[in-house]
Formats: C-alpha cells, sequence, structure tokens
C-alpha cells in the first residue's frame, strides 16, 4: 500500500521534502537493456527547473539528477533504478514567520491533522519541488515508450489567469516560458504574469496533454480503466483540480449520436472520447485537460488561524510561482508516460502483446 | 495488480458480465463486528437498479444482493465479505447482431483489441450493470463511515442534456426519478427525457457529489493523494469524461487570493478546495463533479466497421438508459465512500487515529 | 493490500466459512482466450474433496464448482473470473459445544484477538475447507502453464505420522488415498491413520513438490524472490510449519563445493538448489518440501480456556481428518501453479519473454 | 507490483547493486512523530557490516547511513523516509574473470536468463550487500516496535558448517563474531570458520530467530497469514534455503495432543507452534529458524558454462565471507521487524486496536 507509489508494473515511488538535503525516486520494473544516461533524463528535468525565465521562482537549483543504481554499462540492468536530486538553494529563514501559522489554500493545516506535525519549510512535502522526481521517473518511461512503440507526448498552456491562449503550433511549445502553443501571444501572457507577480496575487492556468500513436488495448474495463489511472495521476499533481478526457465536461451537452466517433475505414472520423474507451486504448490520439488553481502562496495578508486555533494573518514571503501552471506541461507529459508504460507491461503481461493498430 | 479491485484496505474486487449468470464483489478488509443484513445493502441498489420508471431501461431485474460469506450472526467477522448478484433477464438475442460490428462510441473495439475476444451480450463486462457491486460494496462502507465518524454522502443531477439543473433542496432528491434537486424541474427533465428516447438519440448530464463531516487528515501528499484517488474512482466509472474537486475548472481564472478558503474560528470562509488540500481532507465538505457522455447506445444508425474491418451501419437495439446520468448518483456515493472508507483506515492504521476536527 | 489474494498479476481472492453459504475466489488477471470449462477444475477440486475414503473427513460435499463469470463461449476472455462452491453439509450443530471455547492449537484465540468475535462453525475461515477455492484457481493457473510452456506440477507424501514414505514411482500417487509414491506401503500407512483415527488423536505429514519444465528466468533479485513467494505460498497453507527449497535444512551442512550444482553442456549436474538461485528459476526442476502439523481436532480432552478466561476442558467433535496432509498434494499443486504463473506473467510483462531454456 | 518491495502499510523499497554508486531504501509509510537519528540505524548496520573479524569478507565498508527524507527536527513525518549507503570499497577489478561465466550455485545464469544482461561486479544486486537497506529499514521497525509494544526481536547461531551450536544465553550473543548463543564453543567456531576459509572452500548455518511480547492478534486469515508473510521475508534473504515455524518440520512427528499447545490461566503450557496459530499471532514468543547454505562463492574451481554456453572451470577470486550465515542475525531481526510492524499496522487499520494480551 504505498501512497508515495505511482504504478504497478513500472513502480515509482517518491520521497523528498522541498528543504530537506534531497528529493528522488526509485523505479521498479523498468525493462532491462534499454540505454539510458543522465542525460537522457536531464532534458526533461531542465524544462520544468526552477529559475529559467523572472516568470517562475527565482530559487536557484541545477536540477542535476544522479543514477544510483539500476543502470551498468549504460544499460537498464532491468532492477530498481534510484534517482536522486540534491537540493542546494534551500534558504529556509523565509518560512520561520507561517512554520506555526496555516496559510489558507496550503496544505499545512491537512498535514497537522494527519501527522500531528509537519517539515514547514518550503511547504516540506506539499511543494511543487516533488514534482522532480515525477519529471525524472517519466523521462525513463518515455524514452521507452518511444522506442518501443513510437509513443509521443506533449503537453501546452491553453488558459492562463482565465484568458484563453489560442492553439496554433505545437512547434513553439518549448520555445517560450510558458508552453504556450502559440509565438504572437507571449507578450500578453508575459504581461499578465507579471501583473500578478507585482501585485502580490498569484494566477491560475489551464493545460491540454496530448499522446500519440498509443495503440488500442491498453487499459482496464473496471476500477483500473486507462482514463481512470490517468485522472489518478494528473489529479495527483500539485494544485491540479480538474481533469478532462476527450471533450471532457462538454460531453454531457451532446447527444450519442454527436458525441460518436464513427469508425471509417482508417480511422476515427473524429476523436471525442479522447483515445478512450470503456477505460482502453482506442488508437486515437489520448487527449486531456487540466485545471490548475492559483499558487496558494502570495504576498497579500489572509485571515488563518495559528497552531493553538488562533486568528492570525499570514503574509507568505519565500520564492514562489506567480503560475504554478507554467512550469505543469512536463510534470503532465511526465504521469502520461508512467501511466501508459505501466498499461503497456501490464497488457503485455497478462495478453502477451502490446496492443493493436486500428483495423485496416 | 489487481485491476478490477478499488482500495488498498478496504477493497472491492468486482466480477460478472452484463448477461452473465451474476454479477458481483468480494469486499476484503471490513472492519469487524459492525451489524450487516442484505437489506442494509439493498436499499442503495434498489435506487440504482433499472427499471423504475419509463426514463431508465426496462431490464427488469431484481437485483437481490446474497451474501456469501464474511458476516456471522447479522455481524461481520472482518474475513472477506462476497456479495452475488444473480442475473436474472438476460435477453441476449437482442445484440446477435452487433455481435461481430465495433459500435461507436462503445467498448466495443477496445475489448477486441485488448483480449482478442469478447462477450458482445449487453455490453459484457463494459455494462453499467457492473456499477451494481460497486453500489453494493459502496453501502457496505457508507454504513461503516456513518456509525464510526457521522459522515453522509449525498449526490444529485445538476445537468441534464445541457440543461441546467437548479439547485433547491437536497431533500427531494431522492423522491424523483433524476436525483434532481428541485421540485419545480421534475416536468422539463421529463420531457427532456422523453424527447431523446423517441428520437433514438441519447442525452448527456452532469452530477454534484457531497461527503459531509470527514474529519481532516485523510489522504497522502504524494500519488495517492485523497483527491487523486476520488479522480480516479469517478473517472472509473461508466460514461464519465471529467471530474472536477471543489471548483474544478473554475478554478483556473481565480487569483490565489480570491481561491484561498479562509480559516476562521469556527470553520473556513469558504469551500473553494471543495474539502481537499495538498491532497489531505480538511474537514470542510469534500465537493466533486463529474460530466457523464450521451449513452453510446442508440437506435439511430451510425458508421463503423465489423470484425473484419468492414463498413458496417450499427444500430444498437435492446434495452437501454437513454441518459445513463440518471442512475449514476447511487454509484457516485459508493465510490466516494469507498475511497473515504480506505483512506479513513489507511489513517488510522499510520497514524493510529481516524482524522481531527477543525481547530476550534 | 488484499490479504486474502494471492498473487500480482494473477490474482486469486478467497472468500467464504466452512459452514457459510459458500466458499470460492476470484481470478483477476487470466490471459484471455483459453479453453475452460468447469470439468477443468472439477479435476483437481474432487482429488482434494472430502469423504473419498475412510481416512479423511466423513463431510459429504459434490464440491461442485460454479464458473459465475470471466469465461464466455467457453474460453476466458481476460477479466475476472469467479468461482463459487456451495457448501452443502454443513453439520454446525457439532460445534455448539466449543463455540466459546478456545481448542488448543487452533485459531479461535487468534481470531477472537483479532477480530473480537469469530464464527465457531467448522473452524470457520480457519478452516481446510478454505483451500478448495485455491486448488480451483490453481487449476486454471496449471491449465494454462500447462498449454503455453509444458510445465507439470506435482506433490506426493514423503512422510506419514513420523514413518518415512518410500519414493518409488510417481504413477501410483494418484491411485491411493494417501498420495503416496509406492504401492507397496499403502497397508502400513492404512493402519497408521486407523490407528491415529481409533485412538482419537491425530497424526502429521510431509510431502515433496515438483514443478517441472519451468524456464529460468522466473522470479526477482530480492524480496520477491521465487523461493520467497513460493514458500508464502506454501506456508499459507493450514497446518504447514516447514518449508524446504531443494535441500533445505540438509543445505547447512554441505560445503560450498558439495552443494554447487555445476552447469554442463546439457544440462545441471545436479540439483542442490532446488530450481531456484538467487530467487530465480535455472530451468531445473522446482522442488520443496513441507511438513504439516498433526490436525488440531482431536476427541481427546485438553486443557484450554474459555472466552472469559476460564479453565475448560475441550473435546473436539465433528468431522474431522485424522492427518490433514492426506488432502494436502492438490493444494501444494495449486499454491505452486499460482505463484509459477504469477512470476510468468510478470516476467512477460517486464522483459517481453516468457523466461529462457538451459544454455545449449 | 514492486518486486523489491517488502509490505503493505510499511513498505520498504530497496535498491542498489554491490558495486554501484550506492545501496539504500525507501520506507513508505512510517508512523509520524517517532524520534529517529542516523544513531539509531547505524547500530545495528554496524552488527551486519563487513571487516569485523577475519571470519567475514574483508571489504572495508563504513556503512554509514544517511537520512534523506522523512525525518524533520529528529522526529519521523509519516512521508517517506529515504536512506542511502554509499559503497567505498568496490574492487571490482576482481571479478574481471567471471564476466562472462557463470558461477554454479550463483544467480549469474538466472539473472541472464531473466534480463538478458548482468551486472557481475560483485554479484550485482544478488550480492549479500543488498542486506543492508533491509537491515537499516528494520531499524525503523524495531525501534517502533519495542517503544510502542515493548517488543523484542533477536537471532542467534544453531548451527555452523554442521555442528551444533548449543544455547546457552542469550546475552552473549552480541559478544562474538558469530552471534553464538554461548561463549564456551567459540574456539571451536574459530578453528571451523578458519578451515573453510584456508581451504577455499565454504560453509552453511543455521539461525534461530525470536519475536517477544507480540500481542495476539497479528495476521490474517488466508493467504497473507503472519507465518507466511514471515515465510516470505525469511526465505527472501540471500541464501536461505529452509524456513520453520515453531517446532517446524519436527511437527509432522507430533500427535495432536503432544502438539497442541494447552492454553492455562497465566500463559500457554508449550509454544510448539511457536507463536502463530491459524496464520495470527497467539501472543506467545514467534519462533522461527532457518537453514543457511554454504556461501556459492568459493576459490576452488568448479565446472561450468559462459555466456556462449561453452564449458569452463569457475575460480571466484574478490572477497567473500567463507560462512553468510555468520552475519544475518542482524538480517533475521530486521526481516521480523519489518513483517511484525506491517501486521501491526494492518491491525490497527483494520481493527482499530494493536491486538491483545493473553487472556488473563
Amino acid at each position: 500500500m504505498p501512497s508515495s507509489s505511482l504504478g504497478q508494473m513500472f513502480v515509482v515511488t517518491n520521497f523528498g521534502e522541498s528543504h530537506g538535503p534531497a528529493v528522488g525516486c526509485v523505479i521498479d520494473g523498468c525493462p532491462p537493456g534499454m540505454a539510458l544516461a543522465e542525460a537522457d533524463i536531464q532534458r526533461d528535468l531542465d524544462r520544468r527547473k526552477p529559475g529559467t525565465s523572472r516568470h517562475v521562482t527565482q530559487r536557484r537549483e541545477s536540477d542535476a539528477v544522479h543514477i544510483l543504481s539500476g543502470v551498468y554499462e549504460g544499460r537498464t540492468t532491468g532492477t530498481p533504478i534510484a534517482l536522486v536530486i540534491y537540493n542546494e538553494d534551500q534558504r529556509s529563514r523565509d518560512y520561520g514567520a507561517i512554520a506555526h501559522q496555516y496559510r489558507p489554500a496550503h496544505a499545512d493545516w491537512g498535514y497537522m491533522a494527519k501527522f500531528g506535525l509537519r517539515d514547514p519549510r518550503g511547504g516540506g512535502r506539499a511543494s511543487a519541488r516533488l514534482t522532480a522526481p515525477t519529471v525524472a521517473a517519466g523521462a525513463v518511461a518515455r524514452k521507452w515508450l518511444f522506442e518501443t512503440l513510437g509513443i509521443e507526448i506533449r503537453a501546452c498552456l491553453t488558459e492562463l489567469g482565465g484568458r484563453p491562449v489560442r492553439f496554433e503550433d505545437w512547434s513553439c511549445v518549448n520555445d517560450n516560458p510558458f508552453f504556450a502553443p502559440n509565438a504572437s501571444q507571449i507578450e500578453e501572457l508575459e504581461s499578465c504574469v507579471d501583473a500578478a507577480r507585482k501585485s502580490g496575487d498569484s494566477i491560475g492556468a489551464r493545460l491540454r496533454l496530448e499522446v500519440l500513436n498509443v495503440p488500442a488495448g491498453f487499459g482496464n474495463p473496471v476500477y483500473d480503466r486507462l482514463d481512470a489511472d490517468l485522472a489518478h495521476a494528473l489529479m495527483g499533481i500539485n494544485a491540479v483540480k480538474g481533469v478532462e478526457i476527450g471533450d471532457g465536461f462538454a460531453a454531457s451537452a451532446l447527444t450519442g449520436t454527436t458525441n460518436a466517433d464513427r469508425m471509417l475505414p482508417g480511422g476515427f472520423a473524429s476523436n471525442h472520447a479522447g483515445g478512450i474507451l470503456g477505460g482502453i486504448s482506442s488508437s486515437a490520439p489520448i487527449v486531456a485537460q487540466v485545471a490548475i488553481k492559483p499558487t496558494p502562496s502570495v504576498r497579500l495578508p489572509l485571515e488563518s488561524l495559528d497552531e493553538e486555533g488562533r486568528p492570525v494573518e499570514v503574509v507568505t514571503l519565500g520564492r514562489h510561482d506567480p503560475c504554478v501552471g507554467l512550469r505543469a506541461a512536463p510534470v503532465l507529459e511526465a504521469v502520461a508516460a508512467l501511466v501508459i508504460i505501466d498499461a503497456a507491461l501490464k497488457q503485455r503481461g497478462q495478453c502477451g502483446n502490446l496492443g493493436r493498430a486500428y483495423p485496416r
């Protein structure tokens, strides 16, 4: 019952706190024989890491990953892969003031209620920093998925602070600090984030996730459906409050005939379903969207309670992202990779194949 | 790695097909000593069962539950509780025509791709009938949650076929065939479903779920967060395409200060978070919303392929709900009960308590 | 965390009590497409069932298995297979006297300490009757193992009531009520059991298990080693108190050179290891031995306590095997099948193959 | 399905190779609020570490443990505890000769068959060095068990190279390099090990494990019985080939009346059962014994095959224990602690208590 583990065949166990010595994970069940070097993992970590633009937290971390096990002479051995990222820039003094206060919209009170104590430094284990090990593990998974099945995974911003981000082109997504799928709206997005930062407040975002070339047959009929597992992993990302597969909430206003993705020779006529039917992949692109709430850490004062139950005004200093959604794209991609590889290995285990192509 | 199981401490393993001899489940890990009779379970099953109004499938099932184990002299023994519901009204002949065709928006093709064969009778395992065992298990869970912690769980319709259902009052929800939270809109909803049924098409719905009196402290920081587990269970219900916790997608347009639920002496000032912060319950009501796609089974012809890959026109006869969302409220309540009891028992196991009340 | 489940990919969840309505299990994760009928399962159940000779309990059970799900038109569908065996001959009145007493060497006190209540009828869930579902599930597993990999599984008696049972020939094992591997000692064994039964006492036994044609590569390096999983499953059989793999306890007196199974072209020179090295199958026959304690139910009076802690003399009436080891061979075979199929499917999932033959 | 994890509530995930950068583990599910420092763990690691006498491997490792997460201001936070032990004395050049040969009685061939490649340095993941993380995790578990329930765990040598080691006194066990329970036989044991080392051969051993003050009620009726879980963990230790609970194999020669542990006011009259009945702890001391095969690494030449299937003579140089059993006592204690804490937390989760005392 490892609560900090994700997956059943490709199992990632996450550890660490924002201001402890390190964050990291152990991957158990990785297929053996795959070429793997730290650079393969670093690429995705660098896309997520803090301090890369003025729009994200200014914490300085190289986020260099170290492989402690499971790789021999450049290949995975099939045994556990331990990945460690040492924390470098812990400025814990910033947090003294709020060590005994519950920040509204934060995990502080929940942790105290659950565990009876908590590590207040930088959010402890509730920090978005804990997505770094997820991204590292996801990099291993996506490498296997691409090499074995040609699967590609991508995510982009679709809304920022309530304003829609126009989809124009996947190609520019990694060229701007917002993972925005257009080049023309960047100035507007910069102003939006700058305004939030200056006001001391924070904003939310929405992102779209796509997984291409997933064969049909991954997932399960009941409970551990592919959409259910994906929803679990996506909702498990810090600050995510909503998850949609395919048309998502818009589907409830369609009729059965408008929602049905007709099967034509050569492919589906549409993809309302987002690539998953009855909990099982259909070979159409898997499409999901998430909503991310505004960062709870704001410099403006908020009413709350301290650990004694006394009213206090909380002001959160420290370094924070004015919008955690800005660094979320690589995290979405990572959890998608983890969910898909797990489904792939389970399919191979039970059924002896890696799914099937759309019927010719 | 049981894919058909839900939960880690209170584990429900689901079995059965729509037109096989029976559907059912085994509950492993139920706390011992709780009074339990079949009538306690039947109540929720009857709320979900087919044939109760003209608006749902006309299949005639008594849905009588049989307890095969785990109860002695009216009390749970702590050992596995096997629950069986025998199928009574399998009219499988209706399905002959589509036995070798892939119905669009259905699981047919996915099952074939995954398993290489499928049981086409009534949707086989992909049928919404498989929510019956979930509801049965949920009834056991909610009884324990209510008796031990005073937890109450309720769900209602919030949208039908694209039209909003006004929230007026929880008290009338179980008095109409739509689980609608108002008495004044029933005629309108009846017309809406009648129109869908007559046209041979189907419609979607949205529902709201609330869980009251959950103590603070249930859930986990990373991966198996309470919201993640809830999203998994809700997205695992047939036809669900979107899940929101608290404000859900609306949260992405808020600012940090408007989204923050201030903690006042006596309680939270608001509940944007939907009762879960950092993956852990906060003691505020847990609130979620789901979107349900229109029933894929429609009488209107749809283009598709047969098992040989040849184009066909599919017409789905058989008996179907024009809107699966109409019977979904008890299912939402059941999966919520299962997720919460699992979190409760895990909390008690690891931390030695059943959570904590809001700080006085 | 289902405690009543065995396996991770081929998961068997066991339910039922000796004198409840039924015993049974749900198999989740069975490979699809395998021909399966009730008769395939009944064969092994009949080898285990009570009342087949004067040497075992005289309870009359047909032990007829019913497949409730997971099989369509004679083939496994890949979805959960529910197997139910209805209890027919519950003579619970026999147990009235001991309903509130703790029988020595029995599970009575442990159940009461754990659960705070217990089902005293026929041992409730602690009865050896609960091995019937295990045998049923094992029959499904061994069918797949034989058809897919040619794996054969067999067990025989090696000691009864302290006297060695000579190994002569596997062929006669299923022709005598003791699963003894010789035809010449049967009278002696009959006398031995008759004497125990007449005296009102009971005796123990040892059995040997062999699994042939397991490819090399099944199992794991650490914790879930193949020998560890086998030991878990074997020690989990009622009344088993010791488990050996290969030479077992005798290995501790060997030297490294005498214990080493040299690898020659064509095969191992010996099999001290019992087919498992470093937790992984070697392709040599897997060999294990278990010790089974004497049946705790005896007609002779024993000092004990009642539920109030008062001293009592316990006399166990009811119908019991004078030696539970006599019906254990099919159970050993079943758990071996369950452990091996689980390892096979995990191997296929992670590594994409079903193991490897001895190097030519 | 993490194969490198042990436990379901207190979950230990093991990683590392003998000659990689580090070995370690992640503990998920530790109860929060327990005082914990590296010194608490180091104590047990030092009892297991190499190089402490001439009788064990001369590899020089400080085996210093580093806590990377899960502890804040000296107390466990309830979140994952990552423990790392960096390897310091990897003399991998010693292994060059056998990098492409299968050492008899070793895991070499099994790993190759399973994974298609292997890390030959020092046995890679099959090395007994991988018991270090187990011991580290066990130290955390036993601290909680002692502080919460007064549970004590101890192990000692009972046989070395075929010769019985007399039990005299637990007090001297930690004062000699053999974990022998007597002071008078030490010279004899030294000669025995010296002889083995000089001959280039190796010897086996047996050990006894005792766990005191375990309350009644830990464990489960079917499959995950306490004895089954203990057998799994013990058989999962490198080189263990046999496991007995209580009287073990001797039990098969007893009668029901001689084997029955009568319950008297104040306690059991005997402990043939070894503290576990029906898979559940009885409150009597838990007693187990294991057999450990001779170290497979010997300097004497053995016939085998190389990776091309060609006959070779294998001579294993490098540094090895002439008897791995000599350092096994702390490992037995550790796995016992891990099994018992897991059962304790599961009991608390399901039943709301930590077991029960013997009935007064």
